[in-house]
């Protein structure tokens, strides 16, 4: 079954991978899956159509058949699940691996999305400057915890996974930030993960939608 | 093989249920498994010993045998997984259950979760007053469009699923702040939730913890 995504018509970063379909599109491509993409204009997210999709107006969607879903870490797992090379097939190292595809998503990003949240809906906020240190701040706490689980370790547990997909892009938000940087170990870490044919081949696919000129 | 959860040794919340530990004793309880729980006091949290369980020092863990767990989404998909109850046999129904535990954790609370954050962290700050209505705004977004979806359903997707279990317990924790109120099916949406048996045994197991007199 042909399998279909939404993506934007035009990323709000311009092309830097860090929209959520860049993270379906490595899974695609980790689990060498030919997919299609469907532009979604900014004016159509919350419109009908797309909301019968994807209940929150957002990107990515995946369509498979009759199988509809949104939610990138339910299409990741969904990906995950059905085709070789993103979990592991031990059922205990499965587990430890879901329970790092939520950690990504559920724990190290809400600071990480707040810190984006603080600059583009608060920037202009009076108190934005005294509060942006306090949102850093809780970036550190986690990513501090974080650098201390990997150690010195390649992946957060045996080989990659679905959850270092995640981390992985998660992380990569933060880049811009400078913050990453504190953390050599855990830039190294997103360098790796960076590094692999298919996340190389997710970024191209993405970059060769947002880096094309303006229409008109 | 027996199984293992951590809660607080005391919740913040003096015994409302609002604690991750009652959303993985109700998936247990819709489960019909027995388990045990050790108490962690805040003291011990970040300590060596907890952190080996749980590397971002919280609070559930879960361990089996050999298998140690966290993250909640990731304990209570374990639960469903292994046991019936709690996910659709039907492999797309049971996909659809995984994008609403995804929604619930990663789509609908983190906004929930700034508004505790902005209350316990930051209310003590000059900015507090003013910036409290964009961070229930951001909230009310996300209620919108889930009552949209939800429309006059009993469950977001057919029968109850862990999505449910996980959505409920993550609209429970604006009950005090009466925004869910504002949405009247969302709010007997919960209403039906914690009417379940298995919600009400969670939540009495939390409350005899929680609603000791303290110690001395």
């Amino acid at each position: 079954m042909s399998i279909t995504i939404t993506a934007f018509e035009r990323s709000p970063d311009g092309g830097k991978g860090l929209a959520r379909d860049t993270r379906v599109r490595w899974a695609l491509e980790e689990a060498g899956l030919a997919y299609e993409v469907r532009l979604v204009p900014f004016r159509a997210m919350k419109e009908a159509e797309h909301l019968a999709l994807h209940p929150f107006g957002q990107i990515p969607t995946y369509e498979e058949g009759d199988l509809v879903l949104f939610e990138t870490g339910s299409i990741v797992f969904h990906i995950a699940e059905t085709h070789a090379g993103l979990l592991p097939a031990d059922a205990n190292a499965r587990a430890r691996t879901i329970t790092w595809m939520f950690a990504a998503l559920n724990t190290v990003e809400p600071p990480i999305l707040d810190l984006g949240t603080a600059r583009l809906l608060e920037g202009d906020k009076p108190w934005h400057a005294e509060r942006l240190p306090l949102v850093q701040d809780r970036i550190r706490t986690r990513l501090t915890q974080l650098a201390h689980r990997l150690g010195d370790a390649e992946w957060l547990d045996g080989a990659f996974t679905a959850g270092d997909l995640l981390m992985v892009s998660v992380l990569l938000r933060l880049r811009s930030s400078g913050i990453l940087d504190e953390y050599p170990t855990l830039a190294a870490y997103v360098a790796r993960g960076e590094a692999r044919p298919a996340y190389q081949r997710a970024f191209a696919a993405q970059l060769a939608v947002n880096a094309k000129p303006a229409a008109g």
